[in-house]
């Protein structure tokens, strides 16, 4: 069987994740050096950890994860030269900011807006369910908040999020972030590097 | 406050545990080539699931994890090298093989001792908790596996490796493989490198 059709990146991200926060603010410079673009995904973590019995974050449910994952954000945002202040909240409902990463109008500051909203929440612990923040964020990408938060408000957008998040339970994805390449899921920060070459051995394959 | 000794790297494993089997295969050969001694720690990962509401493994419990952790094992396997066969049942009891790895005797041939019983359930599909299998591995080791199964269950050693799980659990371990150097853990095969230029810098300071 043949496919005509090249395969795509995507990056499944939500905003509450920590590990989405690193993944996010990489992705595409070691994309681009790669000559590789990413789809990115929003989705919502809390009905794929409903699925799985969990009504909070597994950071919350099992405190020695907890712990050491917040430990292991701080070295890993040194490594990487990112900033980071742990959340006073956590996690914080990433719904809004997910909703306009999904307009098909973000496309051209989509990466933009995605790595201001992870900063905003975890690097300057500002509440990122709020509208306020969030307007603050559109407006300092120049662009009409009340106008982008009103579309992403519609009916049709909130439907279309809620069918990502349920594409997402298809894929079998089951934590952020989740990079998928054609049926092949890769689960966390970790394994941004791996891949990315994945995408490429497919794409010389095809 | 100023410490005279060095800090160990000590690495905790449970011969259940998937990732252990690459860490086990990869941290001596990581390890020496950065002039650094191992400190092989066995301990058992039922006691800590318990502690945080788990009667099975993780990966049994939460399925599409699972499916995921063996689809990440084969492409980690065939990245390192290292031989793979999905177990047909899992997990598999290790108290045996932890026993005979926390015996004092065993110095000499552990790390080696500790490989086998890795491939033999994650390479060749064997029963790790049958008297039949570890003997056949000590055996292989010019051992009198007789010898080295009756001391392992002897009461006093019986009553090290309780202590050594309730050793872990303090010092914040929630799974396996983990490194411990000072107070910093780093949990995963994926954290072995880290961990190791993580203990060579903690040298330097000393």
């Amino acid at each position: 069987m043949t496919r005509l059709s090249n395969p795509t990146l995507q990056f499944w991200f939500e905003f509450a994740s920590p590990y989405s926060y690193i993944a996010a603010a990489r992705i595409e410079r070691e994309a681009k050096v790669r000559g590789v673009s990413v789809d990115w995904r929003p989705f919502l973590l809390g009905p794929i950890f409903s699925a799985q019995g969990w009504q909070d974050s597994p950071f919350n449910l099992y405190p020695a994860k907890g712990r050491y994952m917040w430990r292991d954000m701080k070295r890993l945002c040194d490594r990487f030269g990112l900033p980071f202040r742990r959340p006073g909240r956590f996690p914080r409902n990433g719904l809004l900011p997910a909703r306009i990463a999904c307009l098909e109008a973000s496309r051209h500051w989509l990466p933009e807006f995605v790595r201001s909203v992870f900063r905003a929440n975890f690097a300057e612990d500002r509440n990122i369910s709020e509208v306020e923040v969030i307007s603050e964020i559109l407006v300092s990408l120049a662009l009409d908040a009340q106008s982008v938060i009103s579309r992403a408000n519609s009916a049709e957008n909130k439907e279309y999020l809620r069918r990502q998040t349920e594409r997402a339970l298809e894929l079998g994805i089951f934590g952020a972030p989740t990079i998928v390449v054609d049926h092949e899921i890769f689960w966390g920060n970790d394994r941004l590097e791996e891949a990315l070459e994945f995408y490429q051995s497919a794409i010389k394959l095809k």
